[in-house]
């Protein structure tokens, strides 16, 4: 099962990236699709959101079955109810805000991979399918401190 | 940039899927996860959504960057703005409820992979990251009938 580049991502990013991304108001985060795909692009700006999937091929920790997510308070989860970049097949997943095309140029919001991180695929993410107002939380409705929890898993800034 | 399979997904499917997944109550829909990976499904089961990363190479249609998307009335839109499973990367994308896990085994809501397909990936899916409720309908905001066109994307049964 083999995969290509359809395009590299493009973040500040060079050595690591935060467990989630943290948004930004500059042009810091875009993707470059390969010329050849060009006309896949087409109505896609029509989207507020979409998918970015990528190859996290620059994430050379071992991997393992358990894992400690960051600031969880020393909480071991498996590798699958995490979101560690860590994983058998290192696709990542992104849901980013579109914010502007330039020919074969994505802006978008920010994203949390490395920069040049090979792009795998784009798909629009369409409200009445990939939104679960009635998701929930899973483990981490055990920690006492979730919303705090929740600011560092989105990234945002906050005294600590 | 190679992929594994990390398990196997079984669906009623044998020859094509739903474009979406169609909701059941039965247990038709599972996903057989290798015995090497069981460790990391530890605390999978508190999510009531994960998501499914699968690679679709089952499918055999020649690639296209312009796709007409069923039931879109003609309409033709970039391949990167459709969900068809025709893509550069054939990496499928689903959001399911986790409904039951009985050791290696996932049980889950309708799933549109076709029966046998390899499994790359499973992730929570986390309420505060992954659910948009501002996210749009990009270019299906269009369709005269969107109500209906957004029933088959859904794949519920309706009359015609």
């Amino acid at each position: 099962m083999n995969c290509k580049p359809i395009g590299i991502i493009h973040t500040p990013y060079k050595k690591y990236a935060p467990y989630q991304p943290v948004e930004s108001e500059k042009e810091d985060f875009y993707v470059d699709v390969d010329p050849v795909y060009y006309e896949g692009l087409a109505e896609l700006s029509r989207f507020r959101y979409i998918y970015l999937l990528f190859f996290m091929d620059q994430v050379k920790k071992p991997l393992s079955m358990q894992v400690e997510p960051p600031w969880a308070d020393g909480k071991i989860v498996g590798l699958f109810a995490s979101r560690s970049p860590v994983r058998p097949n290192p696709v990542g997943l992104s849901i980013v805000q579109l914010l502007k095309v330039e020919g074969n140029r994505l802006y978008t919001t920010g994203l949390d991979a490395l920069d040049g991180t090979p792009l795998l695929d784009i798909k629009p993410y369409i409200k009445e399918l990939d939104s679960k107002p009635d998701a929930n939380y899973g483990w981490l409705d055990d920690m006492d401190d979730k919303e705090h929890l929740l600011l560092h898993i989105r990234g945002i800034p906050h005294d600590d």
